[in-house]
C-alpha cells in the first residue's frame, strides 16, 4: 500500500461499513477486523531504522514521522485499523513535567501537594499538542475508508500512577497511598487529569480519528471498590467526551478480570480486556450486544504456529462472529518475529 | 514477651488448640487468629537498627539474628504467627545461582537451555540451608504452644520467573515467552524447581515449622488456562509434601481473581489471596468450611484510623468466625507506620 499524497485539508472519516465501525457497532462486519496493540514498534525492522535516526519523543512529535510509522504495520499486514504513534504521557509535557525515556519514561517532578495538583496545566490541544493532531490529519488522509484510524489517551488512574511516582512501578504502592491516604486529593487530581485530556480526545476525533481507546493500563492494582469509587468515573468522563465528538469510545483496562462488573456499566462502545480474561466467559457475561476487543496473550506470539493459531481461533469463537474485534490483550513485545503476526491474523479471520 | 532461653533440642509444636490451627482446620478458634506478610522488616525501627550491622543475605543466614527479627514484630504486636525471617531466593544458592540484593534480587546467571534446567542443583536442606532449619528450630523453641511458626517456599511458578529473567520484571514476558514457545521446557524446569523446594518444605516443618505458606507471587500475569496447566500443579507438589510432613499447607496466590477456580480444586488447608479479590465474594464461592487468609491491601494502613478499622472489619465480617486468618493481602510496605498495624489488628479482633 502506497500512502496517497497528504493534504492538510485532504481527510475524511472512515466509512460506516469499515469492518473496524461495524464490528465496534456489536454488528457483523465483512470479516473480523484486527489491530495491533503497539502495532507499530521496536518489533518492526522499519520501524528500528527510522527511530535510529531520532529519540522517541522527537519521533512523536514530527508529524511527519509518526505518520509514516503508523502506518509502517499497515504496509505489511492486512490490518483494519491504524492506531496514531505517541505515547500515553506526551501531554505531560504540556501539563508541566519535564519528561524524558531512559528507556521508560521518567518525569523531572511529581504530584504530591494540594498545589501540586492546583498547579497541573490544562493543555491547548491546538497548540500544544498541534503536533500529534497533525499527524492524525495526515494517518487519516493517507489511509482508504476502510480502514479506521484510532488515538488514544492515558485512563485518569493510570497518569496519575506516573504523575505522582514519576517513573514505572510495580504495584503503585505511592499512587494507593495517595488514594488511601488522602483520597479527596487524590480524586481531585484524577479530575483535573481529566481536565486534561477531555479535550485532547475530542480534538484528535475532530482532526481524523474514528475511534478513541482509554488506556487504564494500571487498573491491575486495585481492588474493585478503588476501581469503582476512583479510577471508573474519571475514565467515564474522556470515554464520554469521544462519543460526544462522535467516535468510537474503546474502554481498555489492564487487569480487567476483578473489574467486568464496572466496565459493564461503562458507555463505551468496545471492551477491551488483558489477555488474563477468558473472551469467550467475558462474552457470556456482557452478553451480544456489546462489542469487546483483544485478546490474545503477546507472548503468546512466541507459541508454535499450529498451538498460536489453535489460541487465536479459540478467542475468536468465544468472542463471536459479531461485536469482535481482533487484538492483543496488551502491546507487542520488541522480541517478537514480525510473520508471527501473520498467522494470528490468518487464524482471526478465517474462524467463522 | 521475653522469649525463653534457646536450647537445640527444646522445641515442640504449636498446641492443637493454637488460634492459628483452628482456624486453619475450618474452625472457629477462640479468637480471630492474625499474622502480617512481611511483618519482620523495614517498617519496624528495631528491624532496621538490627539490619545495619550486616547484609540482608547474612541476616537470613545468621540464625541468632534471623529468630531476632522473626520475634521482634511479636514482641509489639498480639500476633498468632512468627514467619521465618527469610527471602523466596535464599534456596537458588545452593541450587547454583549466584545471588545478590541491589536492593531488588539479582541472580549471576539464568536458565534458558535444556543443559540449564538439568543442571540444577537439587540442595539438601540439612547441610545447604542449614541456617535456615536452625532458625526455624530457635523460633520455635522461643514461642508459646499458641503460636504458630511460619516456614515458606516459593511457588516453582515464581521461582521459574526469577531463574529465567535473573531479576524483578513487570510482566515476566522472557518467562512466558519460554512458557509459550518451549513449554516442554517450561514444565520440566517447574518439576525440577518442585524437585528442589519439596524437600525444603518437608525439613522446615520436621524443625519446628507449623505451617508452610506457598508464595506465588507472580501468578497474576498469568491467564486461567497456563495457570491451570503450569502453575497449579508445580505449587501442589509443594503443598502436598507439607501436608504429608504433618503441617498446614497455604495456598497464597498474588492476583487470584482469575484463578480461584483452580484454587479450589487445591488441596491447600488455607488459601490466602491478594487485597484485589473480595473475601466476602470469595466465601461465597468455596464456602464454608475452606479456611482462607487475607486480604487487606497493605496502602489501606495509609488509610485514616477510621477508613481502616472500617475496611478490616468488612473483610472479617465477609469471611466469616470461622476459618479466618487475619493478614494483609501482600507484604507490609517499608512506609507503614507501625502503629497503624494495632489499628488493624484491634479492629480483626473486635469484629464478631
Amino acid at each position: 500500500m502506497t500512502p496517497p499524497s497528504y493534504t492538510d485539508s485532504g481527510w475524511q472519516r472512515a466509512a460506516a461499513d469499515a469492518p473496524f465501525l461495524v464490528a465496534a457497532r456489536g454488528d457483523e462486519p465483512s470479516r473480523r477486523p484486527a489491530w495491533i496493540m503497539r502495532q507499530a514498534g521496536r518489533y518492526l525492522p522499519e520501524y528500528r531504522e527510522l527511530r535510529s535516526t531520532m529519540s522517541f519523543l522527537e519521533l512523536c512529535n514530527t508529524p511527519d514521522a509518526a505518520c509514516e510509522v503508523t502506518l509502517q504495520p499497515l504496509r505489511r499486514y492486512d490490518l483494519d485499523a491504524a492506531i496514531l504513534f505517541t505515547d500515553l504521557l506526551v501531554p505531560v509535557v504540556p501539563m508541566g513535567f519535564g519528561l524524558e525515556y531512559n528507556p521508560g519514561p521518567v518525569l523531572q517532578r511529581t504530584v504530591e501537594t494540594e498545589a501540586d495538583v492546583d498547579a497541573l496545566k490544562i493543555p491547548d490541544p491546538e497548540t500544544d499538542l498541534a503536533p500529534m493532531l497533525a499527524t492524525a490529519r495526515k494517518v487519516r488522509a493517507a489511509l482508504p475508508a476502510d480502514k479506521a484510524v484510532l488515538g488514544f489517551v492515558g485512563a485518569p488512574f493510570t497518569m496519575a500512577c506516573y504523575l505522582i511516582e514519576g517513573s514505572g512501578s510495580k504495584y503503585w504502592s505511592k499512587t494507593r497511598r495517595m488514594m488511601h491516604g488522602e483520597p479527596e486529593r487524590f480524586e481531585r487530581l484524577l479530575a483535573r487529569i481529566g481536565d486534561c485530556l477531555a479535550p485532547l480526545a475530542r480534538a484528535l476525533v475532530n482532526n481524523g480519528c474514528d475511534g478513541i481507546q482509554v488506556f487504564d493500563s494500571w487498573a491491575s492494582v486495585l481492588d474493585q471498590e478503588s476501581y469503582e469509587r476512583f479510577a471508573a468515573p474519571a475514565s467515564e468522563r474522556l470515554l464520554e467526551a469521544t462519543k460526544e465528538s462522535g467516535a468510537v469510545a474503546i474502554n481498555y483496562v489492564n487487569g480487567a478480570y476483578q473489574h467486568v462488573g464496572a466496565m459493564q456499566r461503562s458507555c463505551a462502545d468496545v471492551l477491551a480486556v488483558d489477555w488474563r480474561h477468558d473472551l469467550g466467559g467475558f462474552r457470556d457475561r456482557v452478553g451480544t450486544e456489546r462489542a469487546l476487543q483483544g485478546n490474545l496473550d503477546p507472548t503468546a506470539l512466541f507459541c508454535r504456529s499450529d498451538d498460536l493459531a489453535q489460541r487465536v481461533r479459540r478467542i475468536c469463537s468465544g468472542a463471536g462472529r459479531s461485536g469482535h474485534i481482533f487484538n492483543l490483550g496488551h502491546g507487542v513485545l520488541p522480541q517478537t518475529d514480525p510473520d508471527s503476526l501473520h498467522v494470528a491474523l490468518e487464524a482471526a479471520r478465517t474462524e467463522t
